[in-house]
């Protein structure tokens, strides 16, 4: 089989019938259907055609040795600096498409996949490890162009350092039965964005400080397993007009809780179970970590190219561009972006050959990027604030231009160079982006892309190699040791 | 007559029938029924009905020399340092009721008619200038406890320096003629919050460089005159349900557009008009802006006592004040609001007598207070994410907790010491004053609530006294200047 | 006796010939003369001059009841909001004579003398504590005027929370003895600024976390007390030349390591010793630190006007005032010094008597600022930096202007009004003040003036009141706690 | 001829006797034995040494074709990306001796004077231009080995945009004559760093608004030319002792005012006169900037790894590096380093071949770092000062440690690892990089090393092609144009 195209995704989701909440609702229908979830499904449908793009296939598909079917590239395992690069520009290409909107592009899940099956060496010879489910996993999403989800947050009741989390009933996912059939699990994890909106869910347990062996787990099931359960937050679609909410109508990806109500994981889907340190390797010595973070970083690049160019429209229309604290401004944009692009290219000039074969990027500059973008994304959503300033609050909508009306807001709402609908249109992109409901749990999302920011300093600290330079000093001042 | 009550408030609203358009329709029928409309107005009758609370009698109400009739203290021209301190007890009262969501609640028009009125000798004697009118709008104010919104914004549509804004047809609002009855105006003015939700509208043209005379008027009508249209922006009301939109179902003020379609302004209306001089003292000496000032930073302390109390019960909560981080971010909500309070403060202690005979403020640190807020502001509600974190997007809604998934909501969504259900009820909080459309307009409003931040840093630094303290300099270095 | 004078000062300073180790030798001779005291004891004794000045006896000194001696304001224990302003004006008056730059004026320590005194029953009738002691040091230090630095820092050997600090022989002083004639004192103290260039040293430890019993203790002795040594650092004075280090010439006030090698401190100035207890509640019991705040913050503001006025010279010497970045940075100045007064007034106007009876300032302002000055005080230094831009580093010196090339001087270096001689003394007044080893020890000591800025927040997080907010809060989501 | 060594150096900048005022006297003597300027001129002449070490030859030097002698790579024309990275490797090997220290290192005047020579064709066939005279002066130096300094600011009396500048004497540099020997050079420019230690002064004068052809000019003169002047401002040195001042006691490199006394420069020097344009275009088109960046961020670099060192020494030795916001702002450290690595191997990587035929490093990235560095550098000075804490000031002096209280200190001033001479040691490097007037003037010098900052973002703003990323948006927006 190999790729498949929109409607072929479209079409399998719709028969899964996963087990969506939303308003105190089950969803029932066809999913594709629904006002909260078309548009979304849609733009992602437009992603897997583009893989049949006879001018992009080239940059999105790759050949399997001996194989016929094309693949997307985002499943490709990289030997070269070259096909490293042609993975970037793959990601790119999608995340262009959506203006890096899209967090959960399947490109993201398929790297998940491709890395781990890479690492599943990781798990050979343990205690309750089965790697070789890890690489029919990856087989199997190869051959279907399957898509999924992921996740692995426990709810957070009590984030005391302190707090120990018993209780009788798990709160967080737990294995509270092994049987001839499989694990059973019981218990909630956090957030799974397009939870339900995918073939398969993934599941990594996430290992912490106090962290019991029944919470040690990892394997994948088709989102309609028996017993799983997608509890969806409301939704920010603002509406079904482009004009009105250019980017909700479009990108809005929704984030679920995953109930597990006592799902049966079966053996041969299951890729380790009570195993803590086998967990803690997965997580810790593949090489998800590596390629997941480059694929964000690319797409953040995008998005970042995207503010940038917004940023200079809104500039232009009404006529700013003069003033030295609007100049200060945007050039923080563009230090953001190009610093961004520098370590990005950096973490692939830097590119080496790791354990499992595979042309790894190094991850310090992308450990870099990945502390820098959740503060300056924010940063860029004041800076379109404040430079749109009033205008940011003047949003008639699609139906006043399309009333009596009409003649006055051309008239008083115009800009520069635009009459009214068309300045209204650039101003309703900037705060569908920034001031929104879909717009701030964007910011709120790419604040914590990796993890508490206040971790990420830590571990960057942590890791980094310092002995050289403190050597250099040690040596210049004639010191002991 | 004197004050009245919420009921009284809203019945001579709906008689008015102003003229409000709204997603491309003019309202019918009742405003207050509106579902846009009836949350922000059922909040402002309630502020009326406060008039009236025995209990609170002594600060919301006074009484004129040889009159029966109680007046709301908004009203009071303070003679006296404690009348002063009595404005602002009422201005926090009102403030609580709407958790200083309120920008345009009645305490703060008053406060411009009864600043106005005070000034109103600066017109005295000078062409095209009628003082009595402004008396008279005072006295009208008080008989008939008038609501007031107003407007001074011309559109921006191109805001660089060298504009000159020639057009032929007016797009901001001109005089286009005088004849017997009035002045005709013809044009648009910016952001009337509240606009068509009031009595009456009070207009004052704002100077500014390569101003016209025909842009140099002020006055107030009725919201109901002919040819006056208020073209409202998209409604930030999220719902009906308290419990989904705990601010926004109450607070949302809407902003809209000011259309004048040859509008006839009578002449026992009109303040002044076609003097540019006149238009610029009225500006600049009336101690409007000093009052106005006091009233604002009053309301934004309160609103600032709101956010200390929910970002305490958000780290209760998810119990995580022990993180030294967290108490860093949380001291800075501390030192704002207690900072703003000593300003306000000085600002009574230092107030004066001023050339109208009023106890007037002391500028100075209301000036400093201005400068403060609009940067603090936007950093609270950054504090608030930055401590909700994930949880600022897991949102499930009322129907979620009326449905079959509610034991799973309880369970999995629970705090510290909270079910699930009010943990979200918290957390909806947040997410409503820190990232629903209601919330962003919030801060985009309290960012520019005393106009353009760059500016505000400029006119302090021309403003405030430098000369002794250079002088301390000359001397210590034994300067010849 | 009561005041003494300027040269009073001196004399008995001279005479003590207490131990001073600079430079690897320990001072001989009149420690007034030598280059690296004599600058600033010339200060200090301006400030006991200022006592005798009639036109400002009303505020500088007081009458004790039923006595004919003039005290100094500093000593005076405020019943009245009057008087606590007195005491205000008092400090005002000092910290102007040597602009902000003297850490430990006279009045700073008397100030702590006159609150540990009033706080004195704190001791009664407490194990190993004399509060009969600190009632005398009151009284003789009101007799004689004494002049008095104090010490309480452990060194920081290693600041690990889990860092022990056990070794055998004292590191930190230590109490290694007590007999007949008192306690016995081993190890040191840091950081005494003016240590030795007083009467007397006050020590009182400071409890922390494992914190002995042999490590409680308090007492005043004289400074040349038998095995008390001051082990100063590099002295910062520049040179003699007031054109070129206007400061360092005359403020800088040294700090020193406080050795105690086996010091005998007598029983009868002894305030307490091996109580844990008592010497928790001394200090966080006793007024010092609210009155101590209150001379501190007073002073700080007047540096913060000095600072203030040196920028706009700054800024008039090259003529930049046009540029909005420099008045949005002089505008930070004024926000800093307005927010200062402001809390400090309120703290004078929240005043109420306390447990001893004094009339104490509001701690919650001076907290306040307390957490405020450390960030701004290092901000405004770059500030002046980034205003004086080049002109901060072309810096001849006295000897240039007494030399041929002194036209070329005054003609390549002239400012907008001034000559070259001028310029380069303006300049050379900011170079002394943010980039001169003077300078930089001036931010350090306000940086850490009132202890680790980190500590700073986290205490004002735990002792501010929140709960009545939270409550409203609660009431208003209408929770069950 | 080609490289000497650093006797060479000594010997013939001894020889040259050029006139230089310290302290208002004329320097006599052997330059290289003044207190002054003995450390640069060893360091420097340690570099030249550093050309002769036969392990560096291949990264230090080079051939030209068919010569037999050895040439400094900082001469050396790239004409490939390898040749590109030969440059950087030889700047960070110098960078490194000195630790980044040394602004005005040979290779930054010798890079100036390569990409001049390369942009000769400029000025060819153009009005009093005379290229081959920039040719003679690149092969002069090659053969010679010549060091330079350079000077192009005009002395800012005033900074105001409305400043016409007009005086009758000359203030800034012009041309008062031209004859047959060549043009005459009366004012002054600022600030030549080691004016007056190198062979040769280049002369570029800076064109801006209201720039007369008087002022355009530029040549290449010996430092002692007849009425040529260096006016040292006062110098940073703080002694002979590495112990007491490790960087000021080597590095401290003096900048100085060029005075032209009615200077002659013969025609043979000249590159241009009186023609404004063509200094435009020297100064904007030619590939001086490009390659003046490369260096300039490669030391730059080195200087930040040394900061890293340093700072996780300071950490180590007070063992603090458990705490979290010490995690944090080291982080920042890392992430500034990493980020400015990116951006210099991005340029090179970008390289292209330019319109004078050398691979130029791409601009782009060198400007953003350029924008990024003089915010970070003075950050990283304060990170070290805020984790040194009151150890910044604890600093006793070499002559302490060789006297009777080093026991003392050794004990008291012990650090976790280090006896207290270590411990000093390096907290004594610590402030002799953040806090001595070296120090500070490091950080001054590198927060105006690329000019003003405000101007840096400005350029940038304007020179970034945005149109792309507009573009994006407007078709995104279905926009007409």
């Amino acid at each position: 089989m190999g790729i498949i195209n929109g409607k072929d995704f479209i079409e399998r989701l719709n028969k899964l019938e996963n087990e969506i909440w939303l308003e105190g609702e089950k969803i029932n229908g066809k999913i594709s259907a629904h006002p909260a979830f078309k548009g979304i499904l849609q733009s992602k449908a437009s992603l897997y055609d583009l893989q049949h793009d006879p001018t992009l296939k080239e940059v999105m598909t790759y050949f399997l040795p001996d194989k016929k079917e094309l693949i997307g590239t985002s499943y490709l395992q990289p030997k070269t600096k070259e096909e490293l690069r042609k993975r970037r520009r793959m990601t790119e290409q999608w995340a262009r498409v959506t203006h890096g909107m899209m967090g959960r592009s399947p490109d993201y899940m398929n790297t998940a996949v491709m890395s781990l099956a890479s690492s599943a060496s990781l798990l050979k010879d343990r205690e309750n490890c089965f790697p070789e489910n890890i690489t029919s996993l990856y087989e199997r999403a190869i051959k279907q162009d399957l898509s999924f989800t992921h996740t692995f947050i426990a709810p957070q009741v009590n984030r005391s350092q302190l707090y120990l989390g018993f209780s009788k009933e798990p709160i967080s996912a737990r294995i509270i039965d092994r049987n001839q059939e499989g694990i059973i699990i019981k218990g909630a994890l956090l957030l799974a964005t397009q939870g339900g909106l995918t073939d398969e869910i993934l599941v990594i347990s996430s290992p912490r400080v106090l962290f019991n062996s029944d919470e040690a787990f990892s394997f994948s099931i088709p989102s309609n397993t028996k017993g799983l359960k997608f509890i969806c937050r409301q939704s920010f679609v603002g509406g079904e007009s482009p004009f009105n909410h250019p980017l909700s109508s479009r990108y809005e990806e929704m984030d679920s809780i995953v109930v597990f109500d006592s799902v049966l994981v079966p053996w041969d889907r299951v890729f380790l179970h009570d195993n803590v340190e086998a967990a803690v390797d997965l997580k810790n010595q593949s090489s998800f970590h590596t390629f997941a973070y480059h694929q964000v970083v690319t797409r953040q690049i995008v998005k970042t190219e995207f503010i940038l160019g917004l940023t200079e429209l809104l500039i232009e229309t009404i006529n700013v561009s003069e003033y030295q604290h609007i100049q200060e401004k945007f050039s923080e944009i563009i230090i953001g972006l190009e610093t961004m692009k520098a370590l990005i290219e950096k973490s692939e000039y830097d590119a080496e050959i790791d354990q499992f074969g595979l042309m790894c990027p190094s991850m310090v500059p992308l450990q870099v990027a990945s502390n820098i973008f959740p503060k300056i994304y924010p940063r860029f959503c004041e800076i379109i604030q404040l430079i749109g300033a009033s205008g940011m609050v003047s949003l008639p909508t699609e139906k006043d231009f399309n009333s009596d009306i009409r003649a006055d807001l051309d008239r008083y709402l115009q800009g520069v160079n635009q009459n009214g609908e068309e300045r209204v249109k650039i101003f309703r992109l900037a705060w569908d982006l920034t001031m929104s409901a879909f717009g701030t749990r964007q910011t709120q999302y790419e604040r914590y892309f990796f993890g508490d920011p206040i971790r990420l300093s830590s571990s960057l600290y942590n890791n980094y190699p310092k002995d050289r330079y403190v050597k250099e000093i040690s040596t210049f001042l004639d010191l002991n040791n």
